[in-house]
């Protein structure tokens, strides 16, 4: 297909209709069918549930759906589902979900869980008028949500708070409705985008018809909650005495070990290119989980990020600490995450995940997610100061490049045994094949 | 299982073994077999290449494979695979998809293809004998690795420079080896790891064997790409008269809208809380892509978001600007991303992504990720600055709360009639099932 043509009501085809047309434009129009159709569930209505997640969809993208077990947090244990594509991320949490269970596992702390939204309005009348009559129009915009948030509250949720913001230095005429929620369980964007709509109807009907603001125009740009969440927070840690990593590698001394460690996070609080690799791998854990949980990864990245520069300067999110000869380490992160809504309980693989985790509360899932995080994080760290990440790593990796060559089983078996000794690349590994499948093979 | 005991040996049980042991802590264990293996595939061998991809990996996860198409890039059609759980994503992006094809489509240029690698190391010698002698070492370092970068220059890439790095200022002893490469079509985050440790160990022996730095110690920290790519960048915008608008909203005039949606930009570009949810609503449609084509969508996050925060202020990722009478609106974003390597060639679905996008090169993977990225923002900013988000955004989710209540194919009829006219919420479809399943259906 590279005509420029537009194709019309696409999305009114069923999704057989759909292959096939896309199959139409290929040379091998059985083949491309074939293939769509190899991932369908064999169930039709378990099927048609995936189908309906989202829109044009012709069949399921899989994931691996991975185990980290001996997750200790707060004396509890977990066995914690992660959805992963790339390889060593849960052998890592594994290593060092394990080494810490060993020495009183992980500390875990929800600081706050307060979600935030915004009616973003431009408004040419005078800031001092609008602050005078504004707890008046609080309890009206309150008002009108008394039916939208009455099951909130009846969960111990709903609005908490609602405040004016002068953002006229920044823009000329710019105000906000800023909005706080507790949305408990939920991670509450539906809940809280419904309640802003609400208030910026109510807000232009005040203003145009109190009689308090007659010759003004006020005009209402946006009402949406932000993904961005510094009062909904998690710190996570661990800790130990720097002795304890006496046998954490053969070439460092405990206090060597922990002077490195200490180096690399420094590091990444004041180089950028480090600060967002080092970040990266914390988001691999924290993501796994929420992909596994049901949870949007999209809104968790944006907020965490956004949060790791907000001194002015893009910096680590997890901190070190050595004190009195103890090695502390933590990462504090915002975190809006749900555990009811949403996806949670549609996706049957979310729901199974969350019943695996005993059915967390949300702020419970915070602290296994950053959990997870953190012990990315450290095994990052550890395996970067000590012997490198590429060993392990092209270890995991392994197998995929032995599936690009179609290796069999026997095959792959001669291999794992050969790179127990020798280094991981992808030319060694084709040298490798080709020899053992010439007759000739190299050691 | 809430004890806390720890498990030994987890990841040496075979895959049966793991799911019959994390059924045994089930008070239903075939229900926990049954519901594991539901999403197996059929086919063993496919299975096992998706069960090797990760570790402890017990079954696949779906999400939904959707298509969006009428996707116009520099005069060249597109049907853009998407793999995303958020609903309205894929129907966002097609609409604007669709609308700009109207208009010329988009048009992409990449700026840059660079990527970075560092090895961070602390020395306490002086900078001044390290920098005259850099010229040495780095021919050294760069002969290292011949064989390892043989490869990738046959195909046109390689290592571009490597540069001495004075960070004392940041951190006591602090400097790096910063490397750049070119690594064609691919991520290359293997590639530059093995490069960077290769050149660590150079430069250790360097340092205490050349005779140059008698009574120095060197201690390399780390050695490893950085995720942040500024110069691996990627423009991406669409144009057209403001006076096409007309038609765009019944309430709005062109002007108006262009008005409106210049200021949704200019707030997300001096509001932090509102730049996180703009960003994230652009990250939508490019990690859908890079999902849907095996690429890491961590590293793609932790890269732009860093970006955002370049100014020392986190801000919006796109750029709308109007000169003349026309409208231009433009992203760009860094953005390390591959087609050949990794899981591209290994998941069969990312393969198919790429067939279906004509096999593109990397630098053609940028242009349509960014594309579907600033194609959802247009979307995001004009439901926003007209509608609303979520009668949209509602609409689509109603499929979702109706198989929360299990609700049949007549009852899904029934109710996607009823919400043409009334507004989508959680509690609204609630009482309409209770409704018409009690034989008296609400109006």
């Amino acid at each position: 297909m590279n005509e420029t043509k537009l194709l019309s009501g696409f999305s009114k085809l069923t999704k057989e209709q759909k292959i096939q047309l896309i199959a139409s434009f290929s040379d091998h129009p059985e083949a491309v069918e074939a293939e769509l159709k190899l991932f369908w569930n064999n169930d039709p209505l378990v099927q048609k549930q995936f189908d309906e997640f989202s829109e044009n969809t012709l069949t399921n993208y899989y994931f691996p759906y991975g185990i980290v077990p001996n997750v200790l947090i707060n004396g509890k244990m977990y066995m914690v589902p992660m959805v992963i594509e790339e390889s060593s991320v849960i052998a890592a949490a594994s290593k060092s979900a394990k080494y810490w269970a060993g020495k009183g596992g992980f500390h875990s702390e929800v600081i706050s869980t307060t979600k935030v939204g915004q009616v973003h309005f431009i408004w040419d009348g005078n800031y001092r008028d609008l602050k005078t009559h504004f707890p008046q129009l609080k309890l009206l915009l309150l008002a009108r949500t008394s039916v939208l948030t009455a099951n909130m509250e009846a969960r111990g949720g709903g609005v908490l708070d609602m405040e004016l913001v002068d953002m006229t230095s920044e823009l000329a005429d710019y105000y906000q409705l800023k909005v706080t929620f507790d949305t408990r369980d939920s991670m509450g964007a539906n809940f809280i985008n419904s309640c802003l709509e609400e208030y910026a109807i109510g807000l232009r009907e005040f203003v145009k018809e109190s009689g308090i603001f007659d010759s003004t125009t006020l005009r209402v740009i946006m009402s949406i909650l932000s993904n961005y969440t510094p009062e909904c927070l998690v710190k996570t840690w661990v800790e130990c005495d720097v002795a304890e990593f006496d046998d954490v590698d053969d070439a460092l001394t405990a206090e060597e070990f922990v002077w490195k460690f200490e180096k690399a996070v420094s590091i990444a609080n004041v180089d950028v290119h480090r600060a967002a690799t080092h970040n990266k791998g914390i988001f691999n854990g924290i993501d796994s989980v929420a992909l596994a949980t049901g949870n949007d990864f999209r809104a968790i990245e944006a907020c965490g990020h956004a949060w790791a520069s907000r001194s002015g300067k893009y910096r680590s999110l997890s901190e070190v600490k050595i004190e009195n000869g103890r090695f502390y380490f933590s990462l504090t992160i915002p975190m809006a995450i749900g555990t009811v809504g949403g996806l949670t309980s549609l996706h049957p693989m979310a729901r199974f995940s969350l019943q695996l985790l005993h059915n967390p509360g949300a702020p419970e899932l915070m602290q296994i997610a950053s959990t997870m995080g953190l012990a990315n994080n450290f095994s990052a760290i550890k395996s970067l100061t000590t012997k490198g990440i590429q060993l392990g790593h092209m270890k995991m990796h392994l197998l995929n490049i032995l599936n690009v060559y179609k290796a069999t089983e026997e095959e792959k078996a001669r291999a794992v045994e050969f790179f127990k000794i020798h280094k991981v690349s992808h030319n060694v590994v084709a040298s490798f094949m080709q020899s053992i499948r010439n007759g000739k093979p190299i050691n």
